[in-house]
């Protein structure tokens, strides 16, 4: 059997016990879950000094690579859990804990008949793999999201944090299992040749989520049938409306640019009202060069900033992820919008206006997952919305959209109890059906985490 | 150019405008999206006759098909439309017009800081393509539908159906023109070419509903990358529990199976606990004859079933849309959800017992959109459910699964307000935000419809 082969094999040995832990997980209630968390982060505490010594292990291999040219040294800074980092990463696990249960929750429930009640309940999607580079923290706290949620999880981390993820990866599973949990809930992959055969094994993951670069992403959405949560770019724009008040565009697009620029949700492109060129854009420009941003104008612009470079076509299609800005004039808000929807990545769009309706024109017709009305689009991220966690940021429209809280992770399915009604007596002319509302606390709620094993 | 290339390049340019059209919809109120069904409808109406005459010619044509043996009786009659089932049809739309507005309902709105709210909106898709075989009401049906909620649509139906779907269509379109909507709202295509082609076409359409055969479903599942609404498979079992009632598991049984064998929530499989198999297998098995069932059993049923032929394992993974059951004695409740979520599709699964335990056990743990406790897997309909209307089936677990209403239609946007700020104040040691509910009812309203072409 050649390696590919034997990989193949392992990886499907693995997802179908993810499979099976899953569906055991599916039976826990919430309190159950978060006991096992508290496992979790109890056997992470325990296992500190192998966890310490590990890493001090990737990093010293990693020093060598940065020695010898082949790893850069932002990258090998990013494998580092010394000092406080794992007692950060433990206080997450205690605000996991803390969120309230999102499984089991009814949001539908109707009366077919007398007798024949319906429920629409929150589930766990079953599997998920997550895939990240670097960071070996994102192990940990995906697993405590997934667990939170009662789904299986598969990681695959970085190649450089091999060691550290190992020991983690030992850690989690050792705690859950002193909870009573399937140790394979929690497990990992960690070549490229399992990543490959795992993208291949969609009856057994529900869901992919990367975590990283966006050709990482980029090559997982290209080669998987499963749904993938992920953003590959962050092409955001503001768009400074005729109608803008010049502080807040200042404001705004100053934090959007210069805040963060290395990150999906920092903007990419202005676009400006030609009304509002110059009163707006020379002090703007001042502010921006301070701040060392490049801006890359049309020629209506450049005529106002003589030290801007002429833009290009392929600029308005680029995530810099630096302090570079792309600049274009528009003639109306309908021009921005046409000009963000056919250039943008649908993720973050913010327009500065004191105009309601051309307020409203944008951010009805703006189609991303995040639309701003005089705020920076630096705030579409999971903890500035409140949702608690954030699983990723999604640039599609099917499942979640926009920063994914807990809820990117569940699914649901519908329970119908009844006394052994079939469908014949109902239909025109005969028996209709009530399809009253009622109390979603009228589902039955036995205990059953323990039932059949005996049946 | 070659026809495939001249296709490819034709329904990228419908595809556009279709994109072009979902952006001006996404801007309509439910008022106005509700008078352009009204036109829809009239515009129908008035188009009775020639609509009429293109069915005729249908008919004529696939009559003769017949005849010659290239097409089968019951395909040539759902293209009917004649009698009073444009009748029925309209009043279908009636129906769709009927239903609250799912467009622009808030959902999660909360007080990041203040002067800075957030709104969680639900919002078309935007573009939606849908393949459907043979009935030509279903383009109807589903155009309605994608109005409701805001979304073009692009329609693909039978060829069989050619010259009906387009007098459909044209009528359609002439109604929601005359409303002042964008034609292309509604738009066809009508190649096996075409349909490949925009199948490659992820930038301009958000979601693929395939209504027809499995094979048709399937084939469009394995060839693109945009999401598809639908299920291929219907593999749904019926499970009799040690606790069943006998009569209970009778009338389940029974309609699950035979109220309607040809559809995908009829139940293929019957599993039956050891401990209850004399005592309800031979009544049920003499019912089960009695309406046609051929009952394919393992050994431990054949012994009470000397009628029964023997079950292959491949039968316990069939779909048999007609009158055959496949059936398997299993030693527990364990032992049947493992049975289902093994050979399963994940549709539509029942147990039939008077055991809470093992009631919950099993709609826990069985990984299908919808589980029945002593009802029919036939409940499992989206009219049943009181759903409203139908969309279709999903068997996945992302965006929506089970049967799905508008709401498969929808996605949702985060809408942010602020006057100026940026996430530069806010971390750790400085600024923190606030997360407190608001009402939902709180989010500016302009009418924005008109605006902006005049800025």
């Amino acid at each position: 059997m050649d390696r590919n082969a034997s990989s193949a094999s392992e990886v499907e040995r693995i997802a179908r016990a993810s499979r099976a832990a899953a569906i055991e997980l599916s039976a826990l209630d919430g309190g159950a879950r978060n006991a096992a968390l508290r496992e979790l982060r109890a056997s992470l505490l325990r296992s500190r000094a192998p966890i310490e010594a590990a890493n001090r292990e990737d990093r010293a291999r990693a020093a060598a690579l940065v020695e010898e040219g082949s790893l850069s040294k932002p990258l090998a800074k990013r494998l580092d859990l010394e000092g406080d980092k794992l007692d950060i990463l433990l206080e997450s696990i205690d605000g996991v804990m803390a969120l309230p249960d999102p499984v089991g929750k009814v949001d539908y429930a109707t009366r077919l008949d007398d007798g024949l009640d319906l429920y629409r309940v929150s589930c766990p999607l079953g599997v998920v793999a997550v895939i990240y580079e670097a960071r070996p923290e994102a192990g940990v706290q995906i697993s405590s999201l997934t667990l939170k949620t009662a789904n299986a999880v598969i990681l695959k981390g970085g190649r450089e944090a091999e060691l550290t993820n190992a020991a983690l990866v030992e850690a989690m599973r050792e705690g859950i299992a002193a909870a009573g949990l399937p140790r394979d809930a929690i497990q990992q992959i960690s070549t490229r040749e399992e990543v490959r055969a795992l993208l291949e094994l969609d009856p057994w993951v529900d869901l992919i989520v990367p975590r990283g670069s966006n050709e990482l992403v980029r090559s997982i959405q290209a080669g998987t049938r499963i749904p993938v949560l992920g953003h590959a770019d962050g092409i955001c724009s503001v768009y400074v409306d005729r109608a803008a008040d010049a502080s807040k565009a200042l404001a705004v697009v100053l934090d959007s640019k210069t805040q963060y620029p290395a990150v999906c949700n920092a903007a990419e492109t202005l676009l400006i009202h030609r009304e509002a060129l110059p009163r707006i854009l020379p002090p703007l420009a001042v502010a921006l060069d301070q701040a060392g941003v490049e801006l890359r104008a049309d020629d209506e612009a450049r005529a106002l900033l003589p030290r801007a470079k002429p833009v290009t076509a392929q600029d308005y299609r680029t995530e810099f992820l630096d302090l570079v800005l792309a600049v274009r004039t528009v003639g109306s808000v309908e021009e921005a919008v046409d000009h963000i929807n056919e250039h943008g990545s649908h993720h973050t769009d913010a327009i500065i206006t004191e105009d309601d309706e051309a307020a409203e024109y944008f951010l009805l017709r703006v189609d991303s997952a995040c639309v701003m009305r005089n705020a920076s689009t630096r705030f579409a991220d999971g903890f500035r919305f409140g949702l608690g966690a954030e699983v990723g940021i999604s640039t599609q429209k099917t499942h979640a959209r926009g920063p994914v809280g807990v809820e990117g992770l569940l699914s649901y399915k519908y329970r119908l109890y009844g006394n052994g009604q079939g469908v014949a007596p109902y239909g025109p002319g005969k028996r209709s059906f009530l399809h009253r509302a009622i109390d979603a606390k009228g589902m039955p709620r036995p205990r059953a985490s323990d039932a059949g094993k005996s049946r």
